[in-house]
C-alpha cells in the first residue's frame, strides 16, 4: 500500500464531475500500465470519462501521463525536417500510401507509423501487407536509416510508444468507450508526440464512414488534438474531410494498393487526388516548404520513383502482379435516376464481412477481400447497371456483405447532383 | 457466437440514455454469470447505470434476472409466516440482534440471511462470531428446521441464491458504482425476494453513515424496494431511518452484541430500543400479528429466551463471556457545552481503523475491536468528560482512528438540545 492515490477514488472524482488532478492522472495511467488498477476499474473511469468529459488541462495531462508511460522516438539527428500525418480512420481511405512518398519528394521525412484495421475501417499495414514480400516491422534504427536515404517509411508502431494507450484502445474496444473526444484525442495525440514528429497534420473524417458522424463534433475533436500537438512543440493542422461516402473507388486491401499506385501514376479517381494533394501541401507547408508544387510530382513520376524504393526498402516487391479474388458478384441499380448516396459505414462494413477486416486483433485479413465501386453520388446511373462489385477469397460470406448494403445505395428518379467538396474545413492553432 | 446480443452494444445502449430491453437485460445478467460478459464490460455498464440511471421496468427486470440466476428458498412448508428485515447499513447498527428473537416470540418465522461487513460498516455475523462457538454457515435445512423449532435465524446467506448479485457487488465495490438507486435497489431486492420471505420490512438509513446522505435520495430508494417487493408479491414497508450519528452507545463485533443483549434484558440505549420496538411492530403487521406488544416481550424475558435457544441452536454459548479488549484509549471533550454532532461515519470509519471491519473481503476482523459512546448528540458535556473509549487488540491502530475522529465530535457553548426521532419516515406501496 505504498500507491499514493487508490483507484476508487480517482473513479468517484470524475463520477462526480470533479476535475482529475495532475498527480491523480499521472498516478492512474502510471498504475494501470504497471496493473496495480484493474481492468475493471479503468474501464469504469472510461465510462465515466466518455460520460462527464475532461477539461483542457486534465486531456493534455492525461496524453502527457500516456506519452511517459513509454519511450520517445528522437528524430533530431536527420538531416531533413520531418512532417507526419494521422487521418481518425475512413472507409476507402488509402490516402498515406501515395501522400507520404509524395511529401518525402521535396526533401521532407515521412515517418508513417501506422496500425492495423479493427471494425469497419482497412488499416493502412494490412493494405501494405498485400504486396508480395513487404514487412511492416522496423526497427527504430531501420526506420531511422530509411528516412534518411529513401525519406518515407510506413511501419508498425513500435510496442515501446505510449504503453498505457495500447491497453487502454484494446479496453474501449469492448467497452463501448470509443467516441469519446477526451480519450480519442488523447489516444491519438500520444502515439503522434511520441513519434516526434516536428509537424503533424490531422485528417478528421466527418460522416456516417467516420467516428464523428456531425461537423461539430469533428470540429472540436480536431480542436482538442490541435491544442494538444501545440502544446506540446508540434506544429499542427487539421483538416475536416468528408467520410459520408468511401474514399476513391476501391475499398479493401489489394485493391486500395491498386488504386494508391493509379494515383502515384498520376491518375487515379478525382476525390482520393484531391485529397491527397491538400494534406500533402499542409505537411509541406509544416516543415516549411510552401513553396513547392506536389501535385506536380504525381503527374511527372517523382512519387512514384520514391514508392517504388520505399517499398523495395522493406523487401517488397513493387512490380509483382497484387493478388486477385477468386470470387466476384455484382451489385446493381434498381432503377433509373441519380445515386444519391453510397453509404460508407455500409460500404466498410460490407468489405469487412467480405474478409477485408478483421472482428479481433489475432484474425487474419483476406489480400483480395473488398468492393470496386462504379459510381460515385451525383452520378447518373440506369437500371441493371454495376454500381459495386464485390471481391472475396470465401463466397459464404457474400450473403451477409450484402446485407450490410441493404440500404447502402439510394438513387432518386430526380435527385439533384451536387458537387461536394472533400475538404470540409480546417482548424489551426 | 451462439450469443443472442453483444455486450458493446447493451452498453453502448445505456451510454446513450436507451431503454434496455427485458431480453437485453435477461441475457447481460446471465453471461456476466456465465462469465461471456466480462468483468470491465459489466463495470462500464454499471458506470452507465449509475450515470444514466434505469427506469421502473428495468429495474424489475434487472432485479428478476438477477434472482433467475440462482436457486430460490422455499418456506411455505412451514408453519408459521414469515416476515424478513433488510437495513441498507449503518455505524452501530446491531437491531437484527434484538429484532429476530423479539418478532419471533409473537410465532412469526424470521430468517435473516446475512452478510459480513466491508468498508465503514459491520456486519452482523461478524458481530455474532465474538459469540463463543456461534457458526453462521447453516444448510438449507437447518435453516428450515430452526425456523420450525426456534423462530428466528441469523446466519450467512448460501451462495446458491442471486450469484449475478455476488459478483456484482464485489465489482461495484472496486468501481465506485456502489451508491447507485438501480444497482442498490436490484441488489438488495434481488436476495430478499429470493429467500422467499412472505413480508419484508426495510431499514433505509439516511445521513453520514449511510450511503443515503439526504432524505429525498433514501426516500426515492425505499420506493423503488417497496415498488420491487409489492410487485414480486412480497409484502413490503420501508422506514426511513436517522444515521447521521451512530445507533446506541457501541460500534464493533462483541460491544454489540453485549449491547444487544442489554435490550434483550429490558434495558439498552432508548434508540436502540425505539428503532427495534419499531420495526417489530412493521415486521409483525406484514405476518398478520399487529395485535400484539412487542415492548412488553423485551420487558419480560421473552425475547431474550428466543435469543438464548437460537444462539444455542447454531452452537453458540449465550452465557460465555464475550472477549474484551486489551488496549483501550480515550476521547475527551474539549470544551464545556452542548455535543451538537457525532458524526456516523467518522466513528464508523475510526471503528473500521481499530479492527471491528476489513478492507478486503479475505480479511479477518477483531471481536474486540470498536468504540464505546459515552455521550450522545444534545447531551452538555465539560471539558476533560470522556466522549469515547476506543478499543482494539493492536495499539498501533489507534493513531490512523484518532486521524478518523478528528472532525467527529462538535461542542457548542450554547448549542441548542434537539430532540430528533430515529424514524424519519414511512412508505409503503
Amino acid at each position: 500500500m505504498s500507491e499514493p492515490f487508490d483507484a476508487v477514488d480517482v473513479i468517484r472524482a470524475k463520477r462526480d464531475r470533479e476535475e482529475l488532478s495532475g498527480e491523480q492522472i499521472d498516478w492512474v495511467i502510471d498504475a494501470y500500465t504497471r496493473g496495480v488498477v484493474a481492468e475493471e476499474q479503468m474501464s469504469a473511469l472510461a465510462m465515466a470519462i466518455f460520460l462527464n468529459g475532461m477539461g483542457r488541462a486534465e486531456i493534455a495531462r492525461w496524453t502527457d501521463a500516456m506519452i511517459r508511460s513509454g519511450e520517445r522516438m528522437d528524430f533530431s539527428a536527420l538531416s531533413r525536417p520531418t512532417s507526419d500525418k494521422h487521418s481518425t480512420g475512413g472507409v476507402g481511405d488509402k490516402i498515406t500510401l501515395p501522400l507520404a512518398p509524395l511529401v518525402a519528394v521535396f526533401g521532407v521525412a515521412v515517418p508513417q507509423l501506422s496500425g492495423r484495421g479493427l471494425g469497419h475501417t482497412g488499416g493502412t499495414l494490412d493494405k501494405l501487407e498485400a504486396i508480395p514480400g513487404w514487412r511492416a516491422a522496423l526497427s527504430n534504427e531501420e526506420v531511422l536509416a530509411q528516412l534518411e536515404d529513401v525519406g518515407a517509411v510506413i511501419c508498425a508502431a513500435g510496442s515501446g510508444l505510449a504503453p498505457a494507450d495500447k491497453k487502454l484502445y484494446a479496453l474501449r474496444d469492448t467497452t463501448s468507450t470509443v467516441e469519446s473526444i477526451p480519450l480519442i484525442a488523447s489516444s491519438i495525440m500520444s502515439k503522434k508526440i511520441a513519434e516526434g514528429t516536428g509537424s503533424l497534420v490531422l485528417d478528421v473524417k466527418v460522416g456516417s464512414g467516420a467516428f464523428m458522424k456531425d461537423l461539430d463534433r469533428a470540429r472540436q475533436l480536431a480542436e482538442t488534438m490541435v491544442a494538444l500537438g501545440t502544446d506540446a512543440g508540434v506544429r499542427t493542422v487539421a483538416l475536416l474531410t468528408d467520410m459520408s461516402t468511401p474514399l476513391g473507388l476501391t475499398v479493401g486491401n489489394a485493391l486500395e494498393v491498386r488504386e494508391s499506385v493509379e494515383v502515384l501514376a498520376g491518375g487515379g479517381p478525382s476525390d482520393v487526388v484531391e485529397l491527397t494533394v491538400a494534406l500533402a501541401r499542409e505537411m509541406l507547408a509544416g516543415a516549411g516548404r510552401d513553396d513547392v508544387d506536389p501535385e506536380a510530382a504525381l503527374k511527372d513520376g517523382r512519387a512514384m520513383d520514391v514508392w517504388r524504393r520505399m517499398i523495395a526498402a522493406q523487401d517488397g516487391d513493387p512490380d509483382a502482379p497484387l493478388p486477385v479474388a477468386e470470387h466476384t458478384e455484382d451489385v446493381v441499380a434498381q432503377t433509373d435516376g441519380v445515386l444519391t448516396s453510397l453509404d460508407a459505414y455500409d460500404v466498410g462494413v460490407a468489405s469487412w464481412r467480405l474478409g477485408a477486416g478483421r472482428a479481433r486483433k489475432e484474425d487474419p485479413v483476406q489480400a483480395v477481400a473488398g468492393i470496386e465501386i462504379h459510381a460515385k453520388p451525383g452520378e447518373r446511373v440506369r437500371a441493371g447497371q454495376k454500381l459495386l462489385t464485390l471481391h472475396t477469397a470465401t463466397p459464404e460470406r457474400f450473403a451477409r456483405a450484402k446485407e450490410a448494403l441493404a440500404g447502402a445505395v439510394t438513387v432518386e428518379p430526380d435527385g439533384g447532383v451536387r458537387d461536394r467538396s472533400i475538404v470540409l474545413g480546417r482548424v489551426t492553432a
